[in-house]
């Protein structure tokens, strides 16, 4: 079986999308998440472009990863520079990723149009650059950008560029269609001849499409079939204009329909989950439609279509949703089934019988159908089970809140809130201030609970994301709010769901703090127990 | 050239997708729009499957089209009956549809496990029903479902199924691949076989494709190069689980980089606003990222880009944006130089000097910095412009708002806020309740703007997004919030950033309203120019 390599630029090309937003913290766990899938290759950023990126690779290098290799992404020298004087290939060098990857032109409009390079110098860039860098021990990719687009103006030239780059040493040789225009037939007729053409070199050559004429998949698959041993794209095809090539399509349709090998079982049985983690990081509303992983990839609605499923699942669906880990029918999260609430029941140290477990269930759905969505709030899930098992005991009984946010004359925004809890039958009312209403809120409440609790002084809100589900209808929609909280050694999540924002800011809170008690207490419960034991 | 006749199914296939509701009167709206822009055929529905869709082709009897001809959709008569004592059937030869559709099995699996029907039945009641339809006077297109999956089963079954079609003379002989998860090189030379194989006949193939393996679109462009003359899809993609081939992308791809002839090119140029129309009308957000008619799919980014661009669009766009309806957008973000400055000034007809260009460039950079993000903000980058001409004139003058959220002690949230401003040396207050304190602002607001600017009621704000920058800080951090707002002509995007969500969103409100405010001015400017001029 042949192995592709796959090779993830999500965090590079990916980012230039629309909307794409992430902050150092959240690219390292874009990079963990993506090792974990089997991704071999992530091109983590340009670290020449800015600051910020030439700083996550600092923090990269403190990072180990399983399987995959970090790449960073650089141009060719400049006109007329020794490839050793460039600033550019020196922060390559210099970056602690082994992989680099190096993006030159292969086009004449552009060395005319755009960059203003003589043809032969541009040959001089790419050659050098690639020996620079193979030099200074890295392995070497070599992006030819709007390599079709090239090919097909001048195939001699864009021959040419390739050539360069492969007998000056680069591994690997990514044809790119920049534009995205190019149809899979001339990807398939343009990969086949270059394949062939460099095979005396030992280059390997490598895929890179977007998503323009809707063929970014097809394209990808055509190449492959030609020979192309190097995959790149982006989870969920994030990418500027239409998008970069989805791997989360590319990959089972190479593993599970071409024969190819590119994760284990375990990794493609993760694949569901990992894209909707992605699209939570970003803020996007995973895409319910989207192949093999979308929330409708496996629904089926007209009756005889469940019926013939239920005779043989091979009548209506094209692949097993199990082995994406993606599932059938109309289920709206990994959370709803059965057997998923008994193993997170087990994982909580609770008892659940079956009635409980099916009640439960339905719960889930109708919480679900009203726009939670318990994937990323384990905390507020864990409280729903203890609800549902009768373990669940409130920290507080709430009498009232309010929130006051004013801006002043004076052109000050002042943010105030109070509020009114009882605790043991004793009444608490306390006001704080706070950056905005959600900090004055819960500076409110831990203000009080403190007293009682002191372990909730240790507890940060650590993250606080804020959707809104039904868009179309503009400030009156319902609001979802996922907090994350940390007591330095676990993080867990929450939610709230509610058409005032605050509402559900403030279920959120409660949620996040509740749950951070359980989580002491159980820490407790384990030092007593291992005291003991010693 | 060939031409490809395109076979609209929304109406029915597409119809099965999630959250697809349309009443009678809306659906021949669509089958109008889909006239206009030049499709031949429409599957308007089924009608013998409920009362409902029967009534619409009495409706459709009455409607006059320029070009298209109106499809029924039906199945194959029953086991062990007449086709004219048929229900279906004769449902389907009364229908005043011209043209009828009908679907019949070509998988062993299929009879043997659904339907339970023997395989020389199933070659009669194909062949039966499709002789009676054609005795009834309708032109037959016979739908071979699962056909990609029969082929591979059992070629000389499948092959036998579409030969009793074609030789009771049906017109077309659409292939489907019914669970969508055939690749273009299997969906190539089983309709190469097949072509060559109904030669004899006369009949015409077709193909109607699914997205499941996300190439929906690239497998009927390799149905279409191996001989197929007919194209059945859906507006935008849809239909149930990842959706039907979309003819929004089909079409282009066909006529500009294929060389078929599909449509006028008047008919492609409206490509955009019709695809927008389906979506609007079906209250789905329109996909950004969509080929060809995407708000993204012609938004460039980086300085390069835009440069290379303004050099020659070629360089880095598949095809011009015009031939299709859409228009280049230029992105405004922290990679971008003064030359996108440039040529959003002049879209928006401000005159803008080097030196103004340059202190914008600036301005934009230091507030990226500070969290905004221009991209899908035009209407705030507009404003902006005009801050920097000194064009820009302030709706108001803001005295003061205050937000009060508030969760009672019989547990209700009330939500109330007050504004106080000035406009033209008179000061308004004003106070509304609201479901969130930005919506109750925005009420407060709109209530004292309206009064000197009527235009602002018809505002309505579609989306509204927020997002932490800095999450590792908690409900501390900076709060980026994004609005789009529609007068139901056009739809424009304004942004606010502060530590607190309240002020964020406030800002984002008086930008979208200011803005709003221009747009009403141009249309009032461009209506009273059409009038002097006529």
């Amino acid at each position: 079986m042949t192995r592709i390599e796959l090779y993830d630029t999500t965090l590079r090309d990916g980012m230039q999308g629309e909307g794409m937003s992430l902050s150092a913290q959240e690219k390292l766990r874009v990079a963990h998440r993506l090792d974990e899938l089997g991704i071999d290759l992530i091109e983590a950023g340009f670290p020449s472009s800015n600051p910020k990126e030439l700083e996550l690779f600092g923090l990269l290098a403190g990072e180990s990863f399983r399987h995959a290799q970090i790449a960073a992404f650089g141009m060719t020298r400049r006109r007329d520079t020794r490839a050793d004087a460039d600033p550019g290939l020196r922060v390559l060098a210099d970056s602690s990723a082994p992989v680099c990857t190096i993006v030159g032109k292969s086009w004449g409009l552009h060395l005319e149009k755009v960059v203003k390079v003589d043809r032969e110098e541009n040959l001089r860039m790419i050659s050098d650059s690639v020996a620079f860098l193979l030099a200074q021990g890295k392995r070497v990719i070599y992006d030819a950008e709007h390599f079709f687009d090239g090919f097909a103006d001048d195939p001699g030239y864009a021959v040419r560029c390739v050539l360069a780059a492969a007998e000056a040493g680069a591994h690997t040789i990514a044809l790119c269609d920049t534009n995205g225009g190019t149809l899979p037939n001339d990807i398939a007729a343009t990969v086949g001849t270059i394949v062939a053409g460099l095979e005396p070199t030992g280059a390997r050559i490598g895929i890179h499409c977007h998503d323009d004429a809707g063929c970014g998949v097809a394209c990808t698959l055509a190449a492959v079939e030609q020979g192309a041993l190097q995959v790149q794209g982006t989870m969920n095809g994030y990418g500027e204009r239409c998008g970069n090539a989805n791997l989360v399509t590319i990959i089972p349709n190479l593993q599970l329909k071409l024969g190819y090998e590119c994760v284990t079982d375990e990794q493609l049985a993760s694949l569901t989950p990992a894209a909707h983690f992605f699209d939570e990081l970003l803020n996007f509303t995973p895409d319910p439609d989207q192949p093999y992983v979308g929330r409708n990839a496996f629904a089926h609605k007209g009756g005889m279509h469940v019926a013939g499923v239920t005779a043989d699942p091979a009548t209506f669906e094209h692949v097993d949703p199990d082995v994406v880990g993606n599932r059938r029918e109309l289920l709206i999260s990994e959370l709803s089934g059965r057997g998923t609430v008994h193993a997170r029941a087990r994982d909580a140290g609770i008892a659940l019988g079956d009635e409980q477990a099916a009640h439960l269930v339905d719960r889930v759905k109708e919480l679900e159908h009203r726009g939670y969505h318990f994937e990323a709030a384990d905390g507020s899930f864990e409280l729903l089970l203890r609800k549902e098992t009768g373990e669940y005991e409130p920290l507080f009984r709430l009498e009232s809140w309010r929130a006051i946010v004013e801006k002043r004359a004076d052109g000050r925004v002042e943010t105030e809130a109070t509020i009114k809890i009882w605790v043991d039958g004793e009444r608490y009312v306390r006001t704080a201030e706070g950056n905005g209403p959600v900090n004055a809120l819960d500076r409110a409440l831990r203000d009080a609970l403190a007293e009682i609790y002191p372990h909730l002084r240790d507890v940060d809100l650590v993250n606080f994301k804020v959707r809104i589900l039904d868009e179309a209808k503009g400030t009156g929609a319902i609001t979802r709010v996922l907090l994350d909280a940390s007591d330095g050694d676990q993080v867990w999540g929450s939610i709230g769901v509610s058409e005032n924002v605050i509402e559900a800011s403030w279920e959120a809170l409660v949620d996040s703090l509740e749950y951070g008690m359980r989580v002491a207490g159980r820490r407790a419960q384990d030092e007593a127990a291992s005291t003991q034991s010693s």
